[in-house]
């Protein structure tokens, strides 16, 4: 690819002066070298084209194989478009309902969505708003045609104006838009198609039937494929995002407190994407309330019922978003100018690691519990841990000043067994300004927020559990299921 | 409202105990009151509707008087409803495009969309889809219509399920989702309504000009009736928001530094809202990437070239999102539960203040420059006194240790002339712990962080700057235009 990008440039470049095959060069004048620049252009033309298109294809063919799922949700739309637009092949049904049969196939290109929430959202809005709008409209034009032929335009124009008007505000309203957008933009629709059209076709109420019933066809259409052919709850998906979630976390404290103390940039282990994990985490809002909103509009699947508390995962991200914020903070602490020296961090990095690892078991038993929707038995004595763990790096961070200045005398005694570089650890001890503990101070304050905020995670969770009604998990089973926390 | 509610709860407590008017009481048998609990429960429906209807009439004032740019929007989605409406009842033009006219009527409705960069990118979207579909399927009509009338419904299915699985799958695809996602969706509804209704209708061609030319209809209208009538730009509406979130930031940082150091309480200043501002720069990521996407489609308007670099305001957004992080963490200082004691913070008040203030000078530099489009000529000096500040802060931080161990002395000598409350200052200074100064120095760290990221907002919207080729700003005109910072 960056070859054909290079001989574009070279064709480019080429343009003004050619080099002839004895030697001399020429300088074109435009009218003289149009042919040969349009030639070149052209070939310019295609070499980018033909580049654009396969790393296009390229990229494609990446997201396929990095989530199957939504190669088969293509498939599952052709299938449903296909299936639909054979109906309409079929002489009877076509008779049936006419023309209208396109509103069938179109109903399906609008209304398959990925997710099965996102469809049913969609597909009772739908139904619903063309229904309301159908019959107002019918109402309307009863009305307006009593007022005579001359009001009738005035009517059915002024109803428009204010109706939509009044329709497209509500879709302003968030509690409405969350709930309602598609349907309010469909009563829009059907009212206008139903007031115009009534105006000129005789027969409104066989064709707002027909259309009616042709949506209906589609929508079940769609619903059956969605439902039965590999189908994708969008409570799953946020419940599985939410747990992920959870893990980047815990990946990303892991690795960042590992890099800290990292001195001797010996640690291979460490890996860099994932201590840019929280990154995605903090973005995730977006598609969070959206999968969330969606859920609401399932039925009972898997191990979810119809009256889940989704809302409840609202409060979950957010506190997981409120943690994955410390954990930035906590990312600059590394790349910062002002350093502990390495004494100092010595001293506390077996602690730091310590709150580090109880904070992701705990993150882990969150994760198993919103993975088997069951209590985990082990969460208190994890948290248990995380406290003490905690409460031990407060002291040491207490005790650090005083350590620092009792101990010279004890290291003297012991240098005379030990090797030249723990002599130099040593003599390094006695000259640490107490200004040099502020940065690692400021490290461990933050790794302290970490866990109170991941202890928010847990009540937000514990929340879950009750609203839910979580089970309590039996520890045989957690130990099977132990799932993959990325 | 509260009322009708307590009504409501009253009538439902009565449903199974009536007191008489002779003072006994009755339980009844669910025959015997059958007839008035359907009346109560009538009563309550009634009442829970009337409530829930005010309420929201309630709401969707409160949005229309916040923010009237929303009651135009719906205005002109009405008027340009109306007007294509009313194109539809003269008759000469009915008679031109026959019953196709319905799809002016639904591009009107299904395009109109509140900023014109939005609805540009959904029209040409829609004309451009609509076309190459509708080509395609005449294509595809044609070779099916050679192969024989056994072959012909094969061909068409199976073009519909290649064809919609593809342009599905494209919609995944990052880059196509940002700029194109609409328009697969019409090319996959045009392409399938042209091959199903090819079958039946005979002639095809005349029919596709006939949609084609009323989509085009419905998209002037919809274009001339967003730019005319107060048009609102969602690149305006971009910058806008980059400015406001700026000036949030610097409201947040200052309520935060303000609270921090305000012991007695007695700052009533100090907005609690203003503290919270930082919340909904965390959570503006998606309003600020579709703005950006809607914004490229946009012409020349304002300010705005039409080349201008929307990009960079990704950049901008995620620096200043970086900053609203650190201040999380800073605020959580505030609710922490270790704090140092009272005469340790009052020494570092003044510089920290110092430092918030040059920050918010900074960032309202930043926002002038972003309103007006100019670079601004104090930055530099902004940004000097910005840097000497922390250089300022992290000297009375390593100075801190030393001063406690000094002072006591030199305080001696002043209480002579100072009064009783000061004496017990000095004399704490005496009691303090060196561990004591662990959560200022974190708090100091915090804010120097803040400081460092500022800075990285400055470079972003430099980068800006240079890319849209802002011109000096002359410092006359700054004055006159200083925009309110909310």
């Amino acid at each position: 690819m960056a070859a054909s990008e290079k001989e574009i440039a070279a064709h480019r470049g080429a343009e003004w002066r050619i080099n002839l095959p004895d030697g001399s060069s020429e300088i074109f004048t435009p009218e003289k070298g149009l042919v040969r620049r349009v030639v070149f252009g052209i070939k310019c033309l295609v070499f980018g084209l033909v580049w654009k298109i396969l790393n296009f294809l390229k990229k494609a063919w990446d997201l396929a194989i990095d989530d199957p799922k939504k190669v088969i949700h293509c498939l599952k739309v052709g299938m449903a478009l296909t299936v639909v637009s054979l109906f309409y092949y079929m002489r009877p049904l076509y008779e049936g309902v006419g023309r209208n049969a396109m509103w069938a196939v179109m109903t399906v290109v609008v209304v398959f969505e990925s997710t099965v929430g996102a469809m049913i959202y969609k597909s009772l809005n739908r139904v619903t708003g063309t229904f309301l709008a159908g019959a107002l409209a019918l109402g309307i034009h009863w009305i307006a045609s009593q007022a005579g032929e001359k009001f009738e335009p005035i009517i059915m124009g002024a109803s428009i104006l204010l109706l939509a008007s009044a329709t497209t505000f509500s879709r302003f309203i968030p509690s409405v838009k969350a709930r309602f957008d598609y349907g309010a933009l469909i009563f829009i629709l059907t009212f206008s198609l139903v007031s115009v059209s009534g105006y000129r076709v005789e027969k409104l109420l066989p064709m707002a039937y027909h259309r009616l019933l042709t949506i209906i066809i589609g929508t079940s259409c769609c619903m059956l494929i969605s439902m039965v052919v590999c189908p994708v709850w969008a409570g799953e998906k946020l419940n599985l995002l939410t747990a992920q979630n959870l893990g980047r976390l815990a990946n990303s404290l892991q690795a960042c407190v590992a890099l800290y103390f990292d001195d001797d940039n010996d640690n291979v282990a460490i890996d860099i994407k994932d201590l840019q994990d929280y990154k995605s985490v903090l973005n995730s809002k977006a598609t969070e309330d959206s999968m969330a909103n969606f859920a609401r509009w399932e039925p009972a699947h898997g191990r979810f019922n119809f009256q889940h508390p989704w809302r409840q995962y609202h409060k979950i991200g957010a506190s997981i978003r409120h943690c994955a914020c410390c954990i930035e903070a906590l990312n600059t602490c590394i790349s910062s100018e002002n350093q502990a020296p390495e004494v100092l961090r010595k001293q506390l990095s077996n602690i730091c690691f310590r709150v580090s690892s109880s904070c992701s078991s705990v993150t882990k038993e969150l994760v198993m519990s919103l993975m088997t929707m069951k209590k985990s038995t082990k969460m208190d004595f994890s948290i248990e841990e995380l406290r003490s763990s905690v409460k031990d790096l407060q002291k040491e961070l207490k005790s650090l000043p005083q350590s620092l200045v009792s101990q010279p005398d004890t290291s003297k005694v012991q240098q005379s067994a030990e090797n030249e570089k723990k002599q130099r650890i040593s003599t390094a001890r006695t000259v640490v300004s107490l200004v040099e503990i502020i940065p690692l101070a400021s490290f461990a304050s933050l790794l302290i927020e970490v866990s109170v905020r991941i202890e928010g995670i847990v009540h937000a969770v514990d929340e879950l559990a009750k609203l839910a009604d979580f089970k309590p998990a039996e520890n045989e089973m957690i130990r099977q299921i132990q799932p993959t926390q990325k």
